[in-house]
């Protein structure tokens, strides 16, 4: 089959003719590729900042938001069918230790992450197994849901997570309404009717926001926090789910934050500061999310179907990787770029 | 009455003579002060050092940790009657804004904290409110439990919010054995079977954890977080309840904590500083803890009388107010000191 | 001032002048009505259904779903003014109880019920307490949300206990679409993404429920369960939301729910009756449901405001009493009556 | 290998010699059984009860609580190694349905029941997978927790869901103290400081329930109710935990409960029959509970390893199964009976 792998780092990545993947254990399954998300981690992948990280081998097949059809299953697969579109969680899972007995998939002790440590989606096809495979509603396409993958299941991890403590009234300050914040914005308002204000440095971001639920828009332009002060009464937000984590962002969120206040911690980059005075004074709390679970991306696609949660993506054949990867370099792709073979 | 009031700031407190404190209103309590705890907050007062923070008038009554009998009630007070014997959440609460109409009192959008903001329990009576007044079991004495009061409620407030989410097989981690963290020691064994690491300087404190409950000491020594670690596999513990929050005991704490783990804040001093990708990438949550509510006071005084939760006393008389705050700025005091009237 | 009373059991209820109340207590609140729900349990009452239960002495003033504007407020009320646009939650509770201490507020030990055993709202002015009175936001009229005080409150609570618990791609059964149903379907598109079948025996009804979010109606015509179970792929439903609670609706309600459901018990005057042996084998819950608290009423007020709850109302004069009564008995009334002063 | 199989309904089983199990998939495991336990379910599979409910096909091996070494594992499992000391889940889960992702094992769509519907461990070897295998602590010996892999996880389940919202001061009834309700005593003794009132008909298994952690007994007596109703003040009981659910039990449960209680189901045979006004009025909630989890058993393991459950039992040689069954069935076991190979 047709696959892009990277032979070393700092390095153009190759299409080039490789073994089909195989069925060889009862819960394998093998994919054909019908969308792979192309992403910044993939530049970052490239320019070798992951490889201590990954540990893993060159050359390898880059991609990690995947979708397909199911092409063969083993033996023991009971919840995919070859046929059956299909979308990836990210991790391939123990289903053994203790996270994993708890449906807290990403803590699994022994996962591994297709497209960052062994052979990826760049391809026609990727062998995974059915922990990692959710069957899509006939309604989704798989190249128009590869990018909910990993960047999506992030935001709906998050963004779930806030919206069951959240109470009609209560506010929720989303910062950044980029790539994962958009995904987060119709999140929020699918599964809530707090009171949504949104916070970006773009105005287009800002009019995307309006358009998928946001309440409040607030441009980052130095008012910020008093504007979002002002809108919150006074108060502050019950909720700031932070899809940015660097910059002035962090500052901003602990500053809009009202007493008793949950602070979603999603982007990353920067460093979380504050004296312990300041956290018990206003009893606040700082809560970390990373990706989500096999469930979290089941709901996920649910939320697709129903057409509560769009993407717009950009398709590229898997020959002009090299196109997509260079588009996103230099800001030209609108939405998410998607390889489909 | 006789009480101990403040005159100015950077001055020795003076016991004096002031009128008795009446009902004036349906809610009012006045309470026969039969224990008040010496606090090093009162200490910090006297310097001076909550000037700006309380607002507070002088010359005014301190004492912010009391229990006692009540003397009078209001028309409309059903929770208490002449004659109990009572401990006083430290907050007196509006009972109308949203916080209070959910048992939230900490963050009551407008209350006022005797002993701090106006008169205190350094004093034969002490007027209050109902919704203040706690109705002790036969089995406690004021003089016994006044300083769970405040300090008491503190430490239950953040170990049972903890002791909700540990399961059996679960590591906890204590960080501070001392004034409130003996209590956390206790409430912690009082509520759960989970696996309890201490960890103070003082190898005394760390006898007494034991004791108490604690199934594994670590001497503060430099080596502390690498025993914790040892201690937990290698994993690091499900929860971290730090009593300390200055010098190294942050930066330990985090080090000790496992992945997907919850860390609550309680001691304060220093800064919490934390990379954002430190908090995704392991998906930490960081806590934040202030006081407790009246329900946890009542839940607290259920402990005490059950034996499961106790404290060591000395009591001075009023009287002997200045040898009592001599003492503890001196660290003469064996346990808890208490002015009893 | 004017006010509809009951003289005797059984007997027609009198449009009367008594004294205006007033502000005796530093807690009273004194609303001018703007509007009075004019509910089934009014014709109770005059039955005499409550006599024995309400205890209530006649002749007094009935109506239990109030709205108005602030007429006259004691010296400690801080949450609502002088003139502001008022909801009053339809309990009257002590806030010194465990449960008031909770924010439980309908598992008051000492509370009143002004309309069913204390002087209500078909009046021009109604004494109650600053617990009670919930300021509304400049969009709302009283007498447009006075009927969601209590009906609309039990709804409220009930559905919102479940949304907390459902996830995208569960499935939720609401039975009955009528007065309380339909303000359940409002709140639960409100709250969730939820897959909602609306089960009831009228055409009318259901025609209603589709327009406020149900995704799927059912008929009650005998195949009802049948076509809840085709309607869930053969699982049966993971919430079962009844409205009704008697007549078939229970069994219905039973045999549409899937395991490890839950099933939420809102409507009376059947009996629930399942063997023990198909509730552990099947792990479901029944869940019991009673009006609301204080802080939900706030909650669905802010829903209305939004304009996410509607109501439909025909407005009565007060002295037309009678005529309101009438046409509710007859189901003539289109929405809820109101008697607006 | 020797096995205790049971020929045909109402007969005898026999010990018979077959074919040891062998490793055929990667997450295949073999235990060499060292306590398999023998339970009145048992009686009622050789008596036929069971025939259509498992629909398994006789001959086959009996017993569903078992526990021993690891003979031989797969290629793919990582939880457990060959000498491994283990104990085994009742159920043997499929991992990849959602009940299985999101931990809840007792929902699995598609799980087979060892010594239920397919062979048990009433033999010297028994073919499992690595889903059910909990790797036990060093202290502890298979033939002494045995028993407690389906009755002990079975009590723990729901006790320790009933513990996760008890408070200090609330009270729980226990519903009878035998072969489960002895384990639930001990398990709510360790998770809560809960005021535990237990209720037996029998004064032997009230004396047991003293020594394991009981603050008050209440022998059956017919005055149960007025006992329970006095030692709550007159409020009933916050939980109660009913390992009865036959005879009396239900309504004496009901009766005992307090508003807002829950009232866990666990015991059954009879049925549940309670006005919905009585549901509602009183805001009450049923709680189903069928076994546990895998994590939920590795918990249980913990308190045996910590000695804060423990549990009597009377070894039988594989070969005297028939004594160890009709000692069952004429009252004449102390504790459990246990099959040694």
């Amino acid at each position: 089959m047709k696959a892009v792998q990277l032979p070393k780092y700092e390095s153009t990545p190759e299409l080039i003719e490789i073994a089909d993947p195989e069925v060889t254990s009862p819960l394998d399954v093998v994919v054909r590729i019908g969308g792979a998300g192309v992403c910044r981690t993939d530049l970052h992948i490239i320019e070798g900042q992951w490889a201590e990280k990954s540990g893993v081998t060159l050359p390898y097949t880059l991609g990690h938001e995947n979708a397909g059809w199911v092409e063969a299953v083993g033996s023991a697969v009971t919840n995919v069918a070859v046929g059956d579109a299909v979308i990836l969680h990210p991790l391939v899972t123990c289903g053994l230790c203790r996270a994993c007995r708890d449906g807290d998939d990403v803590h699994c002790t022994s996962s591994s992450f297709p497209g960052i440590d062994s052979d990826g989606g760049y391809a026609e096809y990727l062998k995974t197994t059915a922990r990692s495979a959710i069957r899509l509603d006939d309604a989704l396409q798989p190249a128009d849901v590869a990018a909910l993958a990993d960047a999506g299941l992030t935001a709906y991890h998050a963004v779930a997570k806030a919206a069951r403590k959240l109470r009609p009234g209560d506010r929720a300050v989303v910062i950044g309404a980029g790539g994962l914040g958009h995904i987060g914005v119709q999140v929020l308002r699918a599964l809530s009717s707090v009171e949504m204000i949104v916070v970006d440095r773009s105005a287009e971001a800002l009019a995307l926001a309006r358009e998928l639920g946001a309440d409040h828009t607030v441009l980052a332009d130095g008012t910020q926090v008093e504007q979002v002060i002002e809108l919150t009464g006074g108060d502050g937000a019950e909720a700031v789910i932070d899809f940015v984590g660097e910059g002035g962002a962090i500052e901003d969120g602990v500053a809009s934050l009202r007493r008793n206040g949950n602070y979603y911690v999603i982007g990353y980059g920067g460093t979380l500061a504050v004296p312990t005075i300041d956290i018990i004074s206003t009893e606040i709390n700082f809560i970390g999310n990373l990706v989500g679970s096999y469930n979290d991306l089941a709901e996920l696609m649910v939320l697709a179907a129903q057409g509560r949660v769009t993407l717009h993506t950009s398709a590229y054949p898997l020959a002009d990787f090299g196109q997509a990867l260079d588009d996103l370099d230099h800001g030209k792709v609108r939405g998410r770029a998607i390889l489909v073979p």
